[in-house]
């Protein structure tokens, strides 16, 4: 267990632990991709697997092997030590209706938060081997290659992309609309990997409803790392402390803040 | 040039040239997947790029020097020899949205029809490198495995994919909420890949609108020859003498017919 002083070092620690946790994560996912994993349904109506409480587990026991004193908050159990000054947060199978499906959009979202702010985050797609990391004022990489989000200010120029649009209801669901008919195309069925490409420039906006933490914490340190920025939909930064369920990532800031308009 | 008398014989000669096909779309599409390819508007509102257009003419050069006298329509120019026995039905990228997004659930797809009747389909992922293939009369593989669609009679249990709401408009739109109420799961994005998908036995059910027949006449030997059932939403068999525009296709022919009734 490494010393906690700051600088470059702790950080490379935490960087190394969170790849191999997401290595892990593939060990478990890939062998059970597309084998028509038996599913249940939790008291919410998402879908749960054997796999994503397979790889949950897991986490959790890696992180604790190297960090017993974090905290951990992950999709598919109870949240342990959220007092602490790191916590990890982690979704096993983000997208768990494309990989029931077997459409591999589906990842791995591992995150580690200090004092509330997301400071290191991974997005893994296993089946096709792609791994988003970013980490607090680095550049944001896609298997080791920067990635870097796209300039488009204008929203009828836009790309927007949000995992369905039943995650939008009452106000939302009208506000969505607005927005739908503004941008120059809508993309659904997108899940974490929307927010991969938007840090590597193919998409322009994502804009999602109805989110947990363990949904969109990995996403802010690689989409602040490629250039965008990505807030909640009253434009607040996402911290651990809020209880943010709706998100706004762009490419472009001017985009983010006529999104953010359409939006109110 | 082989000689046309029926037999394995022809169909065999076919398949060579239909997988060349596919592999010639492969080597046009990988290099220019996510290199930020220029999109034109076309006249009616769905993109095109240079991409699509040079697959599609390599496309109809190596069946023009395989079959001179068969006739070819493809999404991108305008038809030939329409009134030829053999004709094939060509869409460079399916999904080309997605491939502009760098989301690989696009896919080039290949169908063979003889007196309108389609008699051969392949729908090739070219990121992935996944290839299904449909022959009358054969079992469907996918990458040469055999693939088989899985039993859901109830739609209550179904898994139902569409690529986006916005296909469906005034009555149809009605008719497919009142489809999304009655099934388990909708899942948008998902393009020729959820037939694909379909006839693997991960997805239950695909009902679409909007439709050209080079969308869908790859998928209709595939999914045949899979166990499923593919139709308009009349139920009416899918042929180059009909106009349809409006797809379902299912796995289980009970699912099919609660599918029709719902959409009726």
């Amino acid at each position: 267990v490494p010393p906690y002083e700051d600088g470059e070092n702790y950080l490379e620690h935490f960087i190394t632990l969170a790849n191999r946790l997401a290595d892990a994560a593939r060990e478990i996912i890939l062998p059970n991709y597309r084998k028509h994993t038996p599913v249940e349904d939790k008291p919410d109506h998402t879908p749960v697997t054997a796999v994503d409480r397979a790889v949950e587990a897991e986490l959790r026991r890696l992180i604790w092997l190297a960090y017993p004193d974090h905290g951990i908050i992950g999709e598919e159990s109870a949240p342990c030590q959220t007092d602490a000054e790191y916590i990890w947060v982690i979704d096993p199978i983000d997208g768990t209706k494309a990989f029931l499906c077997g459409i591999p959009v589906f990842g791995t979202l591992i995150a580690l938060t200090r004092e509330g702010i997301p400071i290191l985050g991974i997005i893994d797609q296993p089946v096709i081997g792609e791994r988003w990391l970013g980490v607090q004022g680095r550049p944001t990489t896609l298997n080791g290659a920067r990635a870097d989000t796209k300039t488009c200010p204008d929203l009828n120029r836009a790309t927007l992309c949000a995992t369905t649009p039943e995650m939008f209801t009452g106000s939302l669901a009208t506000n969505f609309h607005r927005l739908t008919n503004a941008v120059k195309m809508t993309r659904y069925g997108t899940d974490c990997y929307a927010y991969g490409l938007l840090a590597s420039g193919f998409v322009d906006l994502v804009v999602e409803a109805d989110l947990s933490p363990y949904d969109y914490f990995a996403h802010v340190p690689i989409i602040q790392g490629a250039g965008g920025i990505i807030t909640d939909w009253a434009g607040r930064t996402l911290t651990l402390h809020g209880k943010a369920s709706c998100v706004v990532a762009s490419g472009d800031r001017n985009l983010h803040r006529a999104t953010l308009d359409l939006l109110a």
